[in-house]
């Protein structure tokens, strides 16, 4: 079918070369290629496009494709030899998007841990075979009672020197491990997370591995109950599961003992330094904070198109339908969130950049950025999941009545990525990590200590007012954003010393500073997202048509943060009431300069049709005649006449009801 | 089970009489024995306990339990001769609570239509049977490519005058109606809404009665293409349609001529009077203000139980878990939502007795207040539904992982709510219908006009500076919402005026100002809610301790909402810095006066068990039990190792795969 003329229309009047724009998304126009190149293998293997559309799919089948589809495209990288990182990543985007992967733990958790906290014996005994898929395993370490807080775990491993064996307990209801994915259905293997006692002491929680079915024939092994949990809001496709154990006995090699060990004899080995630990959880934040770009780009996509090709209502009595695009308020709905798209885009980019850099740093010895940078990664991870997951909600509904359907594809993207805000750390508790990394700093420039790297905003003294005006330079807008956070830190710091002056302990000041902290955090992560996205105009490999529209994009970002928030930047006087008036203007002002480009910086992100299963985000636009398609495939629509008609309409027509269970007591 | 010890001590520890509550809730204590006595009679039915669980449903069962539940409580409401209103309301809560009722569009549209539009024959022909469920139908109005905009719908009925016919037609794709409930497999009749052409001319948006399936046997008739739209975020149960014409045939009397009508010759004789339309808008709108204070009250009876039951982290090394209820950002989470509860409820019980009045005036030919009701039921329906929307969402993931699952109940609750931001008129639509009412009444107000009601704040002289100190005087926080409402409308109005002076249309200059309209009406409406909200602790059967806990309540919704969008009371001075960080400081304080009753203030709310269906949420605080029996319901533990297993994963162990079409290109 020929491309919606309001589509077409949009992609002529681009200001910019979008083409070039996807180079630097992907980094690279070679990596453009090889992404097309390896997505479009998916699109024409007869094999993965035999299944049937997602949309339609009972929790049973979702799960049962889903480990075909795993299977099959593990198979199908080794054969290719892919490898591992991005382009195995976008192996997976064209094969099953924004859909679990029941091997994908056994993969990214599993072995990982093995590698990592695994003797060379342990590596060989259990790594060998799981490469080979002939174990599968999990990482089992949430629990029913405890999430984030991982001390809290319940879970015991008991040390039994005359066996040398552990045994493996769940003491309680609440230590029933309850959401581990791949763990209900898939796994014959877990590394689990207990609480280690040996000797009559507790040692806190370490990770052992063991089987929990049987390799004959997969059953759940003696000692062990375990099942899938459930349906959920998503992720159906995942067998998250529930694992309980009753006095389950493992050899003592079960512990993973390249840094703790427990001896033959019960005696336990603390580890030399605990420090390693945080490399893979910032590791694992910072792709989050790409995972939330990507899953908000997609939405955007959807809704952009949409938009563009969706007419209504009129602005001029009995004049043409406008597209909805052209409407101020459904700008402010969409642009502010592409802006963050990108700006997650380049902030997750140079989280990975920073996280390699200071890695290898960390491999020398050199922990000195180590803490910054775990700050910085919970911050962002909460930062970039909280706007992702509220964000796409708001595409949804700005894509009216047709967003509630899965024929927009929106509420299975937004299904898939909402859990981002709480798993790999709370949230909240992120925001609270990095407050009280702040609140130290803080702490340290008051002392006149000179901080590093992005904290220097820190030491910087206080402007009383802003420069800012209608030029939006870059540097005041920057420094709005960074004398806000710091204000913000002030005030938590502030308060959190003024209650413990006032007799408060520690800890109950610290809980009742925990609104203005987690107020600070956000600023703070705001700050460094405003600052990373600001680099991007400047790159030496971006085109200028491309920098140009970056550069409005940006702009935007910043005024509509500070409009959103407008108290935090004007509460001290720091921007003033007309300075205020000017953002609004200016906000309103961004919207209508970007508007001719809209359609092209979401085409940039060069998702195919394939990826989106959108009806309503297609590249041509041709929206009402897939929606109509979409409707004529309902499972609803197998037969022309439903049974209930027969069962219970038709009885109710005749007037000859007659329910099997009477109401007898009524 | 005992009562978790948590909860007891919470409930032991109310200040205030929470029976005395639960009668103010449902407007005296015989509404609340009454309710109770209906629920019960439904939790004892055998027939209606007989389904399963909600949330192991497949499409197919959803749809089909759906109806015959429907089918089933009409019929005991018939028997028991419940009356239609809130004791009807109570039955269908108890036997189907958040959950759709694909006979409801019968009763709520199909017949009221018949009723309101129709001729005396009409009735008799069409609402007698329907009364009688001889003939089941449905309210056709949305199409694929036209939703709020009424006018733009495209559905046409041509009269012609040689066989005294309508020949409805759908003449393009977009045409084609899209989502009415029922419409898909359940209803044989429909009240359309389409294009009135006649001798040449058309005449606008007209509805029209007539089948669409046959009578004996259900089948669509020939010219009419029906069906279900497909699988949704929710509304699984419904059977959400669509409906093509093909010059399709139907009698004069088809068109509902109550008001409009065609004569037999094709002349066109047009309605007296177009007011009496709005009442039923109204009437619907503030339903939903209600309809969004029981949903966003069920979310925080199951999120404050829960973090009242729910342990975790340390606030002291080594101590006992605090109930999560305690920690600050966690009240910050729910305490402002459970304030919007109550504010809604309040503003929703006001808001039809508005209606109710005015309604009495219009019936006497009085329509003076119609146009401020209009107003405000649109914006209150927008802002209601907007806060309810956002904030059980919020609460979903207050309550962390197992938010994520149905078994928490809440995805239930959201996923049937969510789209009341879009049914009855769009929410950004509703505002600028609001807004566009507020400009005109600042224009009069300039003019030196006396408003009256509630509009009275906009004559109201401007006060620089606002009084509010850290007593919180009510008069003070009234003040500094209608003066800040009063000044977004006038910067709305302003921003219009300029920008046609600037030599722009009426139209653009409109659109370009919608971004600070919508914002002008969400003042507007919050200063509304935060009045009225203010009147019921002076109601004369308030009980004095539940009037301090209201007195409470209602200041932390002022302060909350104060400090949530802050720049806009203080970008004019009307409240300076100081006064804004003792807001901030105040709202904290205030959460700590609510805790401890915060959980009698959701038990006032009286949800059984069987209702909020929440294993998180339950009375008597046993959540853990609960979660461990919903995950051993799940449809894949009906057998311990999964078919999955012996199809995919027993070859890949073995490395016997052998997919059955073959990657054969790659």
């Amino acid at each position: 079918m020929a491309v919606n003329p309001d589509l077409q229309k949009e992609r002529n009047s681009a200001t910019f070369d979008v083409t070039k724009l996807t180079d630097i998304v992907y980094g690279g126009k070679e990596n453009v290629i090889r992404r097309r190149y390896l997505q479009n293998l998916i699109f024409q293997d007869k094999y993965l496009q035999s299944f049937p559309p997602w949309w339609n799919n009972e929790r049973e089948d979702h799960y049962d494709i889903a480990v075909k589809k795993a299977v099959y495209v593990n198979k199908l990288i080794k054969e290719l030899n892919i490898p591992y990182g991005s382009e195995q990543f976008y192996v997976r985007e064209a094969s099953a998007c924004q859909e679990s992967n029941p091997l994908g733990l056994h993969q990214i958790m599993f072995m990982p841990t093995l590698e990592k906290q695994g003797t060379k014996e342990q590596q060989e005994k259990y790594l060998v075979p799981a490469r080979q898929y002939k174990i599968i395993g999990t990482y089992a370490q949430t629990e029913l009672g405890h999430g984030t807080f991982i001390r809290g775990l319940e879970t015991t491993a008991t040390y039994d020197p005359k066996t040398e064996e552990f045994v493996i307990n769940s003491p309680t209801l609440s230590s029933t491990k309850y959401w581990p994915g791949s763990l209900g259905k898939t796994s014959n293997y877990v590394v689990l997370m207990a609480q280690l006692y040996t000797k009559g002491k507790c040692h806190g929680i370490h990770a052992f591995v063991m089987p929990i079915r049987s390799l004959e024939d997969h059953k759940p092994l003696p000692g062990v109950t375990v099942g899938d949990i459930g349906n959920k809001l998503g992720y159906q496709g995942m067998d998250n599961g529930f694992l309980r154990f009753d006095h389950y006995r493992v050899p003592r090699d079960s512990m993973l003992m390249r840094y703790a060990k427990v001896e033959k004899d019960g005696t336990y080995v603390p580890p030399s330094n605990m420090k390693l630990a945080y490399g893979s959880m910032v590791f694992i934040r910072a792709l989050i904070v790409g995972d939330c770009a990507r899953s908000l780009a997609q939405a955007c996509v959807i809704t952009t198109r949409y938009s563009a090709v969706r007419r209504q209502t009129e602005i001029r009595p009995g004049g043409e339908e406008p597209q909805v695009l052209d409407y101020q308020t459904q700008q402010e709905k969409i642009f502010p969130l592409l802006a963050s798209t990108y700006a997650f885009l380049f902030t997750g980019t140079k989280m990975m950049f920073e996280y390699n850099r200071i890695n290898a740093d960390m491999e020398k010895g050199q922990f000195a950025e180590m803490q910054v940078l775990h700050a910085l990664a919970a911050g962002l991870k909460a930062f970039s999941s909280e706007v992702t997951s509220a964000g796409i909600d708001r595409l949804r509904m700005a894509c009216g009545g047709h967003g509630y359907s899965h024929a927009s594809g929106i509420p299975k993207i937004w299904a898939n990525i909402t859990p981002a805000c709480t798993y790999e750390g709370e949230n909240t508790v992120m925001y609270l990590q990095c407050a009280r990394y702040l609140v130290k700093q803080f702490a340290e420039a008051s002392t006149g200590k000179k901080l590093s790297g992005f904290m220097i905003y820190l030491n910087n003294p206080v402007k009383q007012r802003s420069d800012l005006n209608d030029e939006l330079r870059t540097e005041d807008l920057i420094e709005a954003y960074e004398h806000t956070a710091a204000r913000l830190v002030r005030v938590a710091a502030m308060r959190l010393q003024s209650l413990m002056k006032a007799g408060e302990s520690m800890e109950v000041a610290r809980n009742n500073c925990t609104v203005p902290m987690v107020k600070a955090a956000k600023a703070h992560c705001q700050a460094y997202v405003v600052r990373t996205f600001s680099t991007v105009m400047k790159r030496p490999d971006i085109d200028s048509s491309v920098a140009k529209v970056m550069n409005t994009l940006w702009k935007l970002y910043a005024v509509c943060g500070i409009n959103e928030r407008l108290g935090d930047f004007i509460q001290d006087g720091h921007l003033n009431g007309s300075q205020a008036e000017m953002v609004s203007n200016k906000m309103l002002e961004l919207f209508a300069e970007l508007r001719p480009n809209a359609v092209g910086l979401v085409d940039a992100f060069d998702y195919p049709d394939q990826v989106l299963q959108s009806c309503i985000g297609r590249y041509d636009g041709n929206v009402y005649e897939a929606l109509y398609e979409y409707a004529k495939g309902s499972p609803l629509n197998k037969t022309d006449v439903h049974e209930s008609y027969y069962t219970t309409l038709l009885p109710l027509m005749k007037g000859e009801l007659n329910f099997n269970t009477p109401s007898a007591r009524l």
